[in-house]
């Protein structure tokens, strides 16, 4: 079992969290300005902690670090996972829809915060975070998870 | 960066898939019996390699070395993390279900093939499978993916 352990290499995972904001008209987003590399603006969220919370702890916790804010997770959109998504190293992240209320503050990784409309979501994001808000956009329009992606 | 990839620790990631078998009556789905440990009857799946490839493609890859199966990935039932769900240290896993047709035949991780009606799923298998088909068979009979537990 050790044995197994040590030679062991997979992805680093991560959980993110698209936030809508139920109490604003139009049910905005939420979006950080990240403070550590790759820099931009980005879906909220960060690693799971090993042996210590599940994928959704990590998403309600990475919320509330980054943004102040209570979320309920509502649906999972899916598994991101391509070898080429992040600039750093090869990390997966499984990415959360929920909900809060309330007034977002930046803190922790973010040193910002943006509220967002959907129809003026930014085109440059951080990560894959441009394909997931347009998996996001198609969820929240007819109810449909992301599509399986086997090309990488 | 190098220094945040050193002290970073988040659970191993593995894939496992649900196949059923198309061309059987009842549609009947493929549990192996585990060469290592931890011992039992398992969903078929495995680690995904890091830098080298997705989920996605972990998940068709390990079935088809466990199974002998070319497996078409149908939809995403939901990741399992939490940290006591495997014995030997903690593993998340990207559950699929999936179809294929043919003959399964064990081998790598897999000792022997069990083709198993739904009606007729064990209640001792490894890790949380047992966790997973209960939700698999709520998604085959309501098309309902695995609920978000934030329990743990």
């Amino acid at each position: 079992m050790n044995n197994v352990r040590s030679s062991l290499k997979t992805p680093f995972l991560a959980a993110d969290v698209i936030i809508e904001l139920m109490d604003r008209p139009g049910r905005p987003i939420v979006l950080i300005e990240r403070l550590n590399p790759p820099h931009g603006m980005a879906i909220p969220g960060g690693f799971v902690e090993h042996g210590l919370e599940s994928v959704e702890r990590a998403a309600v916790r990475e919320a509330l670090e980054e943004t102040s804010l209570v979320v309920r997770l509502r649906a999972l959109l899916g598994v991101y996972s391509n070898p080429a998504r992040d600039p750093r190293f090869h990390t997966a992240t499984a990415v959360y829809v929920a909900e809060a209320t309330g007034i977002p503050k930046a803190a922790d990784d973010a040193k910002a915060i943006q509220v967002v409309a959907v129809e003026e979501i930014p085109l440059n994001l951080a990560f894959d975070h441009n394909l997931v808000l347009s998996d996001y956009l198609v969820f929240r329009a007819e109810g449909r998870v992301a599509p399986l992606r086997e090309e990488s």
